[in-house]
């Protein structure tokens, strides 16, 4: 496995195994990797003849300046789960490195971006699309992998893709949960022993609105019933509980019956955020 | 020369050109092409194996309906006059295939677009940016060619490149003027036997103002004689002249000593917007 720090490395390796025909996978993370992110990384490997993971914390997509300082950085123990994957390229640069100044230039998804992470996150998106972008053209991948678990994330990227014309395909991934539920994120590992028992609750409230919805109560029943089970968990601070269409992400009153729907949820638990989503 | 009228022809032709080793060289146009548009495809060639020209009138970068609507359209001719410039590939799509919807993502260039050309086309270098990025995601190029007529617009799209870390050069390249000073332009066509002769009062303006700033004037003494001058030429009605930084667009209030100085004009003229600049 190549270990790259710099993006004239990345690039001229990559265009040589370009030039030898070989198809480009990418599997964009900010490290701190698990189960979720090396399930990308197959998923790419099946379908490409090169696997290229990049690492790295983007300082831009963070409005909260402690979640970015606490935010894990473990690359010596990503680097050998990626190995052991059989990841071939490791894309980790520096900050100086990605943004040598600051980007003067600024995304607005517009309506993508009011709602949800956009609302409680402002710049987020604006950071993510920036990066991205960057990403993309520095690896020029044919397939990229995203993890649904950040659904709005997929919905901005696709959408960025197409406005812009980028030539590849996003394969959004389904996300993966630890035997109780809990989606799993990086972020975990920031949890007590404590918040960690109790984590699972958001999957079971996504799981019990879902119920709620399917048995024709509305969007505004259904986050009533959000508030009043956490409640019961005062360590939950409920962030927002959305329910959306899967495509646009808009709210909608009542489950979707023609199309998809998305519940989305943020709550913060011992001081760590979290979002999980579920759709049907 | 080949003409391709779809983003899925153009992809295909070039990849294979790009396969077999063959450098792009690309001059995005809006087409009426003249002497100007063609020395950037001469540089081209001079640089690339295969020269690429886009023809396309991008609706989203017109504020104004009517002036989009009396853009010259001239398809042909253009065709004729890249064939025999040596020009290896045309893409020229219609709006459908540029844009099957419209773009939700919209571009914030800074401070870059709140003066000049920013100022008094609103949402012109969002279009700009956003097409500029389509045509460079659809044909890949190595290097792609802007003429310096358009200072505002090669600052923001070097912004552009290097904010999205494209991979590719901007190559700037001199305006291309008539024997009496006029800026070459796609806008000329528009204008009547009595306003073209007006014309050069333009570049005329630019050469005392840049005489008056190098003998010590300030910014707003020589603003000042520019509205002075076209006071005996009625015809005329000044939109904008700004002494700025060369790199940054800033205003200066004197002629920069330590780096470049930039005088920019728009103007009406008979109902037709002229720009023109001039760099010592």
């Amino acid at each position: 496995m190549q270990i790259f720090n710099t993006i004239a490395e990345t690039q001229n390796y990559l265009k040589a195994q370009q030039k030898a025909g070989k198809t480009i996978g990418f599997v964009p993370t900010m490290g701190a990797l698990h189960t979720g992110h090396i399930s990308l990384i197959e998923s790419s490997k099946k379908e490409n003849a090169i696997t290229v993971c990049s690492i790295f914390v983007n300082p831009t997509q963070f409005n909260n300046p402690e979640d970015l300082k606490k935010y894990p950085r473990t690359l010596e123990t990503d680097c050998e789960m990626l190995a052991k994957a059989g990841c071939d390229v490791v894309f980790a640069p520096s900050a100086e490195e990605m943004y040598p100044s600051l980007p003067k230039l600024k995304f607005d998804f517009g309506t993508l971006e009011t709602v949800m992470e956009g609302k409680f996150r402002p710049g987020h998106f604006n950071g993510v699309g920036i990066v991205v972008s960057k990403l993309f053209n520095i690896v020029k991948p044919e397939k990229a992998y995203f993890g649904l678990k950040d659904l709005q994330q997929v919905a901005v990227i696709r959408q960025m893709v197409n406005d812009l014309s980028f030539d590849l395909e996003i394969i959004p991934c389904p996300t993966l949960r630890e035997a109780d539920g809990l989606a799993m994120s990086s972020r975990n590992t920031r949890l007590s022993a404590e918040t960690r028992a109790l984590a699972p609750h958001i999957y079971q409230l996504l799981t019990l609105a879902k119920e709620q919805l399917q048995s024709g109560a509305s969007a505004a029943e259904t986050q009533a019933f959000a508030t009043d089970y956490f409640r019961n968990y005062p360590a939950f601070e409920l962030e927002y509980l959305e329910i959306a269409n899967f495509d646009t992400l808009e709210p909608v009153t009542q489950a979707d019956t023609a199309g998809k729907t998305a519940i989305c949820i943020a709550a913060f638990l011992g001081g760590v955020r979290l979002i999980d989503n579920i759709v049907f």
